[in-house]
């Protein structure tokens, strides 16, 4: 057992305070990662304030972890001490369904292991701790490599934003040619336009406020919709073949789901904690669409993703916080104030 | 012009009336078909009784039409007199937008020409009428062959109820192996079992009948289940790879999205009048599910439709009417007292 650095929740209205945690000691098939940079995701605001239920306190979050391996475990094969390593969303499920056979542990039949705020079956049922800390120690299986050459603070947000986005666009099989939608330009949306743009789409990013426009051109968005605009809307009428639904609020997607082309697909990657206005049934039956949903992505899937990136000089823009400033970026990010994704920078914990 | 024998509605409330209507001359491209059958569609009750917007009255329905070809026009080259020939539910359509080039018709950019109650654009904008009459002259392109060997009345419903679980189970790409539910055992519903069992499908069709389930089985249906008990949707969850929902009432999705395993997806095929409660998107992210639309099919879809129910031995199960029935018809298939699609013998109109 080590003990390290790190900040979490005592209660839903606590705020983010210091504090150690335990960690296993290195599994035969662990590695023991010293954590440089976690991104802050907006489920970890969701989580540590209970908004998606009831959350078991004192809770450490951040899934999107980027570090250095600093120990490995006897029966280790795909990883040596030194290398720059990443920790996405889980770190572990059954590895015997058959989501968990093909790849897809996302969509594990007994549910995989959070990176924070589960129960870690296979380590005595304690609740796992996340990536606002100055180390992890993780199953191999669950931790992919940062590719030579990639920035680690702005790697980061790629294990969560990054694959949760690019996980969709490929199971649509989104290419050349084709025409994305992107609702919301935060964390998630930034990731969307520049993965989207880069597998060869067309890219309209939806926003309510015009001032975003020159945001979305400078991240490479080839249209910009308002969409609180009728007329701007009806000119996207039947236009693209996926859009890729970010915004966790409240929202009427029947507006949107007028600008799919036939057979075009809506996936709702984030998730509201109030119901949402019903999808006319109407709009999916006269052009045959989908409205779907997507969940992170497996971890070959966080691999191939991070290749891609690397390959196509791919980032995340980001806004670099300490730990004395978590608080208050999570009011910002809740705010909708970041441009656009904050990243914690582990060595001022 | 000629004139035919019809029996058409003249307000919302009029019920079905004898009548007398026109039907164009012959042009090059068109035959000329002596009527034999015509089913009898729930879309027709929705139409005439202005459930669905304000028709236009006269009005003759239906759009499963049976006959035999009593005449070809100059330039027709796919048919010949005497032949036993299909009309579903589109007779035009632009025949320029990329749905129609590309086989989907139902899906055209411009708007189908449907077999009733549209505005017929190549033929001076008069308003189509439907089978339920004697005659029907129709463009070439918009008629289908009836296989040989097929009982013409019980393949009438084939040309809707048939083609439209047949596209979309086609679309999903059905095959051996794969789990389909049915919601809803009516006239969709028992050409949705009969059609996933033909593609080699396990079939589980919903009911909120107990009563209902030894029809489901001498169908072909693997499972019932009773969809308002809650032991018995729960022993079906995650259990089914697509869902052909063939209701058009209001009604719950959620409980039915939870039987479907990672991938499914739950296609609307009947519309509802009014709002339906909303999809929770949670099942959605959980499961990577999709819960889409799908329209009838395209003209070459629905020849392929008939020739693969030839092949397999498929029929629509019917109750023959005639044309005085047809009002008392109406009330029982509003009341679902039907086993399991009603057609009307135009020798008595």
């Amino acid at each position: 057992m080590t003990h390290v650095k790190a900040y979490a929740a005592t209660s839903a209205t606590s705020g983010l305070r210091p504090s150690t945690i335990e960690r296993r000691e290195t599994g035969a098939h662990d590695v023991a990662i010293d954590i440089e940079f976690c991104g802050l995701c907006h489920s970890d605001v969701h989580t540590i304030r209970s908004e998606w239920g009831q959350a078991k306190y004192p809770l450490v979050p951040g899934h999107e972890i980027v570090g250095i391996i600093s120990r490995v475990g006897d029966s280790v094969e795909g990883f040596t001490v030194g290398q720059r390593v990443g920790v996405g969303c889980m770190v572990d499920s059954c590895r015997e369904c058959d989501s968990c056979l093909e790849g897809f542990e996302q969509y594990c039949e007994a549910g995989m292991v959070g990176t924070y705020g589960a129960a870690d079956k296979r380590n005595g049922g304690t609740i796992t701790q996340g990536g606002y800390s100055q180390g992890i120690v993780v199953d191999e299986n669950y931790v992919v490599h940062i590719p030579e050459g990639m920035d680690p603070a702005a790697t980061a947000p790629l294990l969560c934003a990054g694959v949760t986005t690019y996980s969709p666009l490929r199971y649509l099989d989104v290419q050349e040619g084709d025409t994305v939608g992107v609702i919301g330009l935060g964390g998630l949306g930034h990731m969307a336009v520049k993965i989207a743009k880069a597998l060869g789409a067309t890219v309209t990013v939806f926003t309510t406020s015009p001032a975003k426009a020159s945001a979305a051109f400078a991240l490479g968005a080839d249209n910009v919709v308002v969409s609180t605009d009728s007329d701007d809307m009806a000119g996207a009428q039947h236009s693209l073949n996926a859009i890729l639904d970010t915004v966790a609020a409240v929202h009427d997607l029947n507006p949107y789901l007028r600008t799919l082309a036939r057979d075009g697909a809506l996936i709702q990657l984030g998730l509201p904690s109030e119901k949402m206005p019903p999808v006319d049934p109407g709009l999916l039956i006269r052009k045959r669409l989908a409205y779907g949903g997507s969940l992170i992505g497996g971890i070959a899937e966080t691999q191939e993703m991070l290749d891609f990136c690397a390959e196509h000089g791919i980032l995340s823009d980001i806004e670099m916080v300490s730990a004395a400033e978590l608080d208050e970026a999570y009011d910002r990010m809740v705010a909708g104030d970041v441009k656009y994704r904050f990243v914690l920078d582990a060595s001022t914990l």
